[in-house]
C-alpha cells in the first residue's frame, strides 16, 4: 500500500460503487432535491477531458410536454432498431429498455458545438470527445449509485431529430438520453444477462500481452 | 437520504476520488503486483457497454522494445500536433504530454473486431461502442487513483500505426494508451490549467434547462 492510496474503508467503497453500479429502466416515483442533482453534475463535471476541452452540456429537461416528444422519438428507435435486428425482433420488444416517461429527471448529455477547434489529442483520434463526455456520465452515473439513484443511459433515438427538438446548433450533437431517479431496488446483475439477452464474458478473455491474439470471431455476445 | 444510498463515510470516498482524480503524465518508479492490475482492470471490466457488447480489449505491454516503438508513435504524433497547433507550437512542445517510458504499467485499449453485429444502442449512434470504452477506461482511472496509482490516457497516435505495431485485425481500433503506475504526487488541478495551457469553465455554464441556449462561440478554453 502506498502512502497516496486511500485508506481501506474509501478504496472498499469506490470498488463496491464500481461493481453495483446498473443500467437502470425501472425507476419509482420521488424528487431529486435541487441539491442533490447539482452534486451530481459537479461529479460528471469532474470528470477528464482532452486538451481540457469539457465538451459536455446538460439539458436537463423539466418540460413534460417535452419529455413526451423524447418518449416518442426512444419509441420510434426502439421499432426501428427491432426491425433491424432481424430474428430477434420480438425478443427485443419485450425488454423493457428505458425509463423516460417514469425517472424523476430527465437529461439530455450533448457535445458542444465548434470542436473542431480542439486539436490537442484530437487530431487523429477526433472522437476523443465523445470519450471525455461518457467518463463525465460514468461519474454521474458511480455518485448517483452511492447516494441510492438508479441511471439508465439511453441511446435509443435520432440524434439529428433530438438535436431539432432542443434547438441545438449545427455540429452540436447529443449522444445520452439520461434517466435519473428513485429506484424500488437494484438489478442483481445487468438487467440483459438476467433476461437473457446476453451474456457477459469473463475479462481474461478480453486482456493480452504485447499484440493481438484475441480469436478471429470476436464476439462478446452475439445478438444474432 | 434514501435506504439504497451508501453510508456517509462511503459516499464522501466516492464523492472524494471523482474529484482527485488526475490525467497523470509524471511517474516514479515502482511495479505493480500482478495482483493489483488484475483488480484494476476488473474494474475496467465492469463498466456499462451498449447492448452488453463489451468492447473493450486491453493488450498489457511488457516487452521493452515494443514500449520504444509505441513512444516513437507518439512523439512522432506530438510533433504534427505542434504543427497543426500554430502559433501555440513552441507552448504545446514544452508541456510534458505522456509518460510512457517511465510509467510501471503500459496498456493500450482497444475496440474489439467486428462490432457491426451489435445492433442495439447502436442503430443510429455507432459510436456508443467507444463511450462503453470510455466509461470502462474511467473506472480503472478512478480505482486506480484510489489504490494511489497515476494513470494517464494518451490519444495522441496514429490508430492505424498502432493497430499494425499490435497486429490488431480490420476492424479493431486502439484508441488509448494508458500509462499506469506510482507518482510522486498527484498534481493539485489538471495539469493543463496549472501549465496554462487552458482554463477550466464553471459548471453552471455548461447547464441548461429544455432547449439549447448556449452561447454560438461555444469555445471552452480556445486553443488558438
Amino acid at each position: 500500500m502506498n502512502s497516496l492510496a486511500y485508506s481501506a474503508a474509501e478504496i472498499a467503497a469506490i470498488y463496491r460503487v464500481i461493481a453495483e453500479r446498473r443500467d437502470m429502466r425501472h425507476f419509482i416515483s420521488g424528487d431529486l432535491p435541487e441539491e442533490q442533482l447539482a452534486r451530481l453534475l459537479t461529479a460528471a463535471h469532474h470528470a477528464p477531458s482532452v486538451g481540457l476541452m469539457q465538451p459536455w452540456r446538460f439539458i436537463r429537461v423539466t418540460d413534460p410536454h417535452l419529455r413526451v416528444q423524447i418518449h416518442d422519438l426512444v419509441d420510434k428507435e426502439r421499432h426501428l432498431t427491432a426491425q433491424a435486428l432481424g430474428e430477434r425482433e420480438a425478443e427485443f420488444l419485450q425488454l423493457k429498455v428505458e425509463g423516460v416517461m417514469e425517472c424523476a429527471e430527465l437529461l439530455v448529455a450533448s457535445l458542444c458545438a465548434n470542436r473542431e477547434q480542439y486539436i490537442f489529442g484530437r487530431r487523429t483520434l477526433p472522437e476523443m470527445d465523445l470519450a471525455s463526455l461518457s467518463c463525465a456520465i460514468q461519474n454521474l452515473w458511480l455518485a448517483a449509485r452511492a447516494e441510492g439513484l438508479g441511471m439508465g443511459w439511453v441511446s435509443l433515438f435520432d440524434p439529428q431529430a433530438l438535436a431539432e427538438l432542443l434547438h441545438m446548433p449545427p455540429g452540436a450533437k447529443p449522444v445520452a438520453i439520461l434517466c435519473l431517479g428513485p429506484v424500488a431496488e437494484f438489478y442483481q446483475e445487468p438487467m440483459l444477462i438476467s433476461a437473457n439477452w446476453a451474456r457477459a464474458r469473463p475479462l481474461h478473455e478480453l486482456v493480452q500481452e504485447n499484440q493481438w491474439r484475441f480469436p478471429d470471431s470476436d464476439a462478446s455476445t452475439r445478438e444474432t
